[in-house]
């Protein structure tokens, strides 16, 4: 057991598996090419199968040397379900999962540590967010509701439903043809239905506007309050060699008074 | 009364009321579904009847347990008036008023702490813009009369009065079809038009990247400050210590003098 | 002369002229309906007149009292010019001066002393974007001749002069239609016509974004300064305190060893 | 040979291209106007033939000047290529390559220090983006064979190829038609296409916004270290001045003492 965590966990085994994922990824990118196929098809099939075996003994294995603690890490969920995805049977209609193969090239990510580092810093933003988030949401399904409510009857291709009314505010606070090609052809039956796009502009935008500013802001703090922290622990740092120094002259004062006496 | 106000003031009635908030946010989302009120459309009708019942006693009971302290908050006003619209008699033409029902989903930020927090951090940002906002409604104003007397006669619908004008030029400020869908057939008309749209949008574009750089400053400002409060607060306690010492120092070689003298 | 001095710099006059911009600017706007012009065109216009007299004694009196110091500052040569506009013979052709009368109500920033304080803050932050502005400036020269030279015969309503082309490619740089209305189009007849324009989008926007990048830092960094001179002054004065302390301990311990000698 | 060296280096020679660069700028745009060159296009000509041969002459003097140390600099480099390129024999097709001309203006910014100053900051801040950027490139890459074979079959002239979809998916996350131009009519045959979209442009522009932070915080960074570094120095000098001060008074308190014993 001991040697087999030993081999999942070298250098080599992760590089090699680092080298299929690129390959893979390229015999996937190649795949949409018609001439590459023409040429190479089978071949190419080939890889693709032969990379997916490697990466189900490569994550058999890792479920064999960790065990249910395996899925305690969130990349390793990732990895599993990436693979996972390939393996379901793909019926005819089900083109879309052979699509989804592409997304095994994501499992960089999730083996290269520096690009690890990078997504985990992204995805510390997250947790800063989900307050204005969550307000947005709430503007989006009210925004939503009265959009289907007002519009739907006329513009069923726009809001005909919820869903078609979440899709299109999505655009509308993009900014995209929010104008042209939503909300004139709107006014032209309703007239004032202005109010409604410029007042859920001016809220989203304000909002997203802030969502990035926590960023910048919460970024700055750390930088800030590290800056502080260096600055004060040389002050004490400084004040401590001083209190020493004052105690000792106050003990030499001291020990002369005491003789004095 | 006191029993009133425990009881209004009570976690539970809280949560009673925020849940009910949910559930009519909830029936008047399915409204807008045909399958769904055609299955059970009813009951939809009487889940919002009671919710607006249950808002109603709600607001009329902080009513009599606040009296005139009620409308101090800006919250309640925002209850009230949320509550008051559905109260109105919905006409036949007035489908809107039907429609604005769903603001009700919004008492959710008057009612939980947390989104109310940051409702208000949001709000905070706005007094520290007041200034460019009066200066970007003075420069639409001041582009909005501009066009509709250039461009009004030849583009009725896009510059036809001061309104129109406002909004279009509200269109060309978020930069949607600002010159494929506005100024290059205005140009058609009077080729120098550019430089009134460019102008324009250089002026306007400026400005409200101000007011977010203002936005952004202020919130840099608090973490500095707090940050150097800190630092400065510690280099005092220091210092203060460090007085002191040297005090209990200076006593004692006073306290040598005097029995030398 | 004195006294006339006095009258201009009065509180009771900076007002009057405000109330006269702030009517002027409404009349202005009125004229622009047709409905206002039927039921009141006449008084419209006499009240355009009246403030337009106003103006002239008020800026004739400045002169007066002020001679050639009036145009130092560049408020007084902004009333000024906004002013001789309308003065100007207003041929037939001419409806564009007409039109400029409105910019008077721009005299509103330089007569209320925050709104300048507004726009000086704006304009502040220009210097230190000169440079990145000329190099901007550079881009676009260049991207126009070569963009002119490359698909002006093929595009001509686009590309055809070196100004068409500025105009152009100022759109695509704030992004709007520029891949579905532009280089869709181009790339019909110069297949890698998308490589002009990613590259010239791509320097473009991380040019704009470093001006922006640079506002923001430049309004840290002063932030930033006074929170660190704040921190710096306290920690001066408290070794200014220290030193002081040390050495009259110093002094005293010398006319110890003075005596004891 | 030190001779020349000083001429290259002089303050007169460097002028005198600059001057010759700008000239060659102006009369490469004037070669786009018809009339201009109707007019003067044999001067004009003539002009940029004798530009090429300063700089030709120019870059000549550098290399028997620096010899290989010549492209030990970057800037030197692209001098090198954008006059090289012109040098190349233009045939018939080959249109672009005179169109490519015009980069020698370009030659400004190597050549004047301020503008070199500019570019150099500019260019400074990508390092801390290539992370960001290679994360951007692999979720493109996926994205564009992803896209490629979901709608490939149906929209080739969007997502025929990677390269088309590399293309597309640049101008859906620059937002521009996005949806009115690019999703919904994917979405009349993939009606689940919103869903690949939505996540696209969240993340990419999820990830184009930390980019922009990460320049930001970096700016900031340094103006921060700087207060910092200059308020630590402050701190460390007055505390080397109060621990001299203090040890001389121990000095003198242990002399007081090796007399008294």
């Amino acid at each position: 057991m001991n040697k087999l965590e030993r081999l999942v966990e070298s250098n080599a085994f992760q590089r090699f598996v680092i080298a299929v994922i690129v390959i893979n990824a390229i015999t996937l990118g190649l795949e949409t090419s018609p001439t590459a196929m023409a040429a190479a098809g089978g071949l190419l099939y080939a890889l693709d199968r032969a990379a997916l075996a490697v990466f189900v003994v490569e994550i058999a294995l890792k479920l064999v040397v960790y065990r249910h603690n395996f899925f305690r890490s969130g990349w390793n969920v990732f990895d599993f379900l990436v693979v996972a995805i390939t393996l379901l049977p793909t019926g005819e209609g089900l083109s879309v999962l052979r699509a989804l193969r592409i997304l095994r090239a994501l499992r960089l990510v999730s083996v290269v540590p520096s690009m690890r580092k990078v997504v985990n810093a992204l995805l510390r933003a997250i947790p800063g967010m989900t307050s204005v988030l969550t307000l947005l949401l709430l503007v989006f399904y009210v925004g939503a509701v009265m959009s289907t409510k007002l519009f739907g009857a006329d513009f069923p291709e726009w809001f005909g439903s919820i869903g078609a009314s979440f899709y299109t505010l999505f655009q509308v606070m993009t900014l995209e043809s929010w104008s042209m090609g939503i909300v004139r052809p709107v006014m032209e039956v309703h007239p004032f239905a202005w109010m409604f796009f410029v007042v859920f502009i001016l809220i989203t935008t304000f909002a997203v506007l802030n969502l990035f500013i926590a960023i910048v802001v919460d970024a700055m703090n750390t930088t800030d309050h590290a800056e502080g922290e260096q600055t004060r622990a040389l002050v004490k740092a400084d004040h401590d060699e001083l209190m020493a120094e004052l105690r000792e002259l106050r003990t030499e004062i001291a020990a002369m008074r005491a003789r004095d006496r």
